[in-house]
């Protein structure tokens, strides 16, 4: 141990932590937005924002393709997609796997984020922002889609940052965003978010559950084990048509063999429908829940 | 933080550990066997032996009815059941729940372990040590079983601590011990253990899996989260005659409600089947292990 | 390391900490006033109220011989001791190896720290409590220095926990408690208080050397390392007469002979006049130091 | 404290550690001799080598003022210095205050290093490095010692790290070295050369004394607090024919003043006796190190 002097501490609440042994510093510096820590743990690659864990090279996996793949392959042929955040570019390396996907717009607040994803995060983006499919955008989410004409989209994934006081993910999580998503997807669009920890921030993950609820006629909240996020971590697919749960194995394997989707390490049709399930406690918080997240009085992270 | 100064540092590796503030120290000392520590952290009452967290007040019913209920229900009718480890007193509180249950008889090796539940984890085992359908052996575990008749048992419930160089568990995860097992168990019997987690040490889990399938026709893997574990936990079912992934739900709960079994908070008919489901990458590492624990070679944890 | 799982991180500031690994904890509890910890560390028994380090079995007889001999050694007949604090007792244990001292009066606040003493702290007093000479008050040292007579005690020697907001030990360094000690001392009497450290808080230090300076004739600082508070400590003398630094080692020596003070373990003629010697820095600092503590305004440690 | 996420651990003892937050990386890589961290914490720009602090910002005047001016003042006339190490550059830069020095020969084994402290460490050189007095080599310094022609330096001052398994530096602390320094020393000339702590690791300085001892006629031990050490750091001069204890404080404000001595932050007549000062138990200590460190059986830090 004495040979370990560089750690990250991670925390999870004012009463727990997680910590990193830092083996080698690749990028730790400032953007007008955030702090950025590019760090190799025992994870490998592990990317911190705000000293919060975002992804990193051994896991990365389990998030992005549990993020991108429910909602795309609920679609019956998703072919314009907008994805809002991702700056690792493996958000949009999952949506190009799709065949059928025509353009994928990517709007990222942070283009200093974006450059050093570009020098440090190939194994995330694998050139996926130079795929002629992909058009990238710096701009403020929130705006882009209020500016956007109605109607443009098949899939909207919302893949930004928890948010919390001062972050600039915060207009992303609330009621009348939402709205703003709902307008801008086409008649059997869907949309899917992260939606924080339903372990450590379950009340968060309800609240974005509910808020959802109120805008989409079919709201599904499902769940995965992120290992470097050391719990179960949320997302809410809101939708005009579909519904994630109608879907059959059968019927996902299909599209999955029609659509070429290869290279899938965690995703499967076998598990697609566990995704969803929950144990009766959390179910029974979300229940309960009835907060709607809006401009005036957003959902916060509890840390 | 300058107001909190006691702490846990739980190694998961050498290269990263978990951080539990102590608000209150209950008890910690040593017996026999191993070192205990009761303490309160953010998870209320909170167990430690040997340094890992074995169960807290706050998630205890996951694990705990995770571990029993998959089990008990898969069987027609459970009516003696065996326990192996579990000093908490919560898994005979949860195989209790099955009126269909005529004995549980629990075999704990460490009689101080069971002296500090019966004092500080009454939210834990609930006065089951006073049931009268329960019989407590201080006993070890694995003598105990060897010296049983054959077909004595419906099902048994191995909820001891991980196998490390030194633990008095170590001979509870091997080949000839499933051995001894199979043969206490009756002809439609079938076993669980707790397997360690599929995400820290899902080798472990995979050996564990691979041995009781060279014992059992029937083997089964799930697992679930648990907050205070950070992971995924996993479980495993070797069955002579009953397998798990053919009840349906109706039957489920046709059971449930049948064996009068109530005030559960976290398993129900619904995430049964789910509880089963396992990403690719967790399939394709229980699809190539194939290593056999044995008394010569035992399974260790990696730290 | 995995072996080491209890942990004290003790704050020195919000950006530095000190972690002692907790080989035991022999007793963990609140009083009316105080959080108490007395664990087992490489430091052996360790004591730490409201989370700070008060002394450890192996260096507390620096601690303690610096605060008791420089001030009775300068008395020419140190007769009537005062003692405010000090509830390990070893205070009052090295103020009874001058033969000389006719009656110790120690006031404690804390009646159950005495007693977890007399249980646990054996080392440190080594039975003075039930030295004939010395007279135990359990009573706020403040009141009980305000209500005693005039011209009382030739030696005050105040130990008491360090200054933050809503500490019992607040009141005892003001300017208007040592207006108070100055008053019961008889006329060639002197006090000496621990004045907390000279690097991590040379502010708090600084200012009570003044705030006495205000009060007493003559004021010497001087300071000496302890290992297990990581820095120099700091203590004030304020004199009516005698002068610390006017006392040649041949003095001192014959002193030591003469009182049969024996078993010092690190205190001798030869280090006495080096504990007053302090680098420019710290000269400077208390030069410029201007600081009156006062009961409207008293000082704070900085965390 | 959650915003603070970026700490060193370094690691004292296998049961002892301190936590320096990290506010600003600033280099953090691997030599051909060393693992170097430059980061900025509570103490400024904070330097690591093999995760032991080396020297801060804030309080480096300390230990380099401690190591050069005792030694330096002790000799009459200093005209030719030779420094093995010190690579930040503040070494010679106390020497370099020195107006009788003619000549500063400094060996560093890392150019890296040099490089590292000429990019980032201005505050500890200030320029030294183009000193027209100053002579760098990068070389080793036990071969350059033994290649030198014999009587060729007034001092000779060795600022290496501490010696453990592996370290470059571990052929600096021991008897066949020292012979060689003494041969390559005037007839009047003296070593000084920084001991570890006398706190954390007195065995290893009381050894380094002993064996000075073996090979100078004269061999005087000091120590001073250094606060980013959190100990005392010990030194030992070997000296052919000066005794820096034989110097009164008439004849040491002499010198300062003859050799235009000015911008000393801690260093003053006043204390140079009192550095010299220790207690019973490190005296008795050192009374009773008989230990040799030889290249055979050298000497090594204790962690």
């Amino acid at each position: 141990l004495e040979n370990r002097w560089r750690w990250i501490i991670e925390w999870l609440t004012p009463e727990s932590a997680h910590l990193w042994y830092i083996k080698k510093i690749l990028y730790s510096g400032k953007t007008k937005y955030q702090e950025i820590d590019i760090v190799e743990t025992e994870m490998g690659v592990h990317l911190l924002i705000d000293g919060k864990t975002q992804s990193t090279e051994f896991d990365e996996f389990i998030y992005h393709e549990s993020l991108v793949h429910p909602a795309l392959l609920t679609h019956e042929k998703p072919s314009e997609v907008l994805v809002i955040g991702g700056g690792e570019g493996a958000t949009i390396r999952e949506v190009l796997k799709h065949n059928v996907v025509e353009k994928v717009t990517m709007i990222d607040i942070d283009d200093i984020m974006i450059e050093l994803s570009k020098k440090y995060l190939l194994k995330w983006h694998k050139g996926s922002f130079n795929n002629p499919r992909v058009k990238l955008v710096i701009a403020d989410g929130r705006e882009f889609i209020e500016k956007s004409p109605s109607a443009s989209y098949d899939i909207v994934i919302l893949d930004v940052t928890d948010p919390t006081p001062g972050s600039p993910s915060n207009k992303l999580y609330t009621y009348e965003f939402y709205k703003s998503v709902y307008k801008v997807l086409k008649e059997d669009g869907l949309m899917v978010t992260q939606a924080t920890s339903t372990s450590f921030s379950a009340e968060v993950f309800a609240t974005i559950y509910y808020t959802i609820s109120k805008v989409f006629p079919i709201t599904r909240g499902y769940h995965v084990f992120v290992p470097s996020f050391l719990s179960m971590w949320g997302f809410v697919i809101g939708s005009k048509k579909y519904d994630p749960l109608t879907l059959s194995e059968d019927e996902l394997k299909k599209r999955i063999l029609a659509r070429n989707l290869r290279n899938l390490s965690f995703y499967h049709e076998g598990i697609h429908r566990a995704l969803f399930a929950m144990g009766k406690n959390l179910l029974e918080l979300i229940e309960k829940t009835k907060r709607l997240s809006t401009d005036q009085t957003p959902v916060y992270m509890p840390i």
